[in-house]
């Protein structure tokens, strides 16, 4: 059973950066990494914020969120 | 040839679990993953700075530093 991992991200350079550098580099054989972006998926902004999310990009692993330096708060991405 | 990841913390709860969810979820196939605490290590002050690392716990993948969440600035560890 493997761990769930989420990466929300808004396209942003800093989410990009953060994607490439830091969610491809977990263990795809332990965790079930899902690329969220919530600029496209506006449906997923409230799990996002349920989950503790404040800004992207923020990767939440088994339900903690870890925010990866500074791209967008969350509010910029519900208009 | 592994991709060198160094997890900077300084022992906070915030590092603490930063390091059990993230540091430890990096595929170690691939990335080669130091962890140094600062607090500890005072040397690798230096290092972490010279890598744009501003705050604890960070990760420094193959270079470039990803801030996760915010535990203390470099500058409370320096005293």
């Amino acid at each position: 059973m493997k761990t769930p991992a989420t990466f929300y991200h808004a396209g942003c350079p800093v989410c990009v950066e953060a994607e490439r550098q830091v969610a491809d580099a977990l263990d795809s054989n332990r965790y079930e990494v899902e690329l969220v972006h919530l600029g496209e998926q506006k449906d997923q902004i409230a799990a996002a914020e349920a989950a503790g999310v404040k800004s992207v990009p923020a990767l939440v692993i088994n339900g903690a969120p870890f925010h990866i330096n500074f791209g967008a708060p969350i509010s910029a991405l519900k208009s």
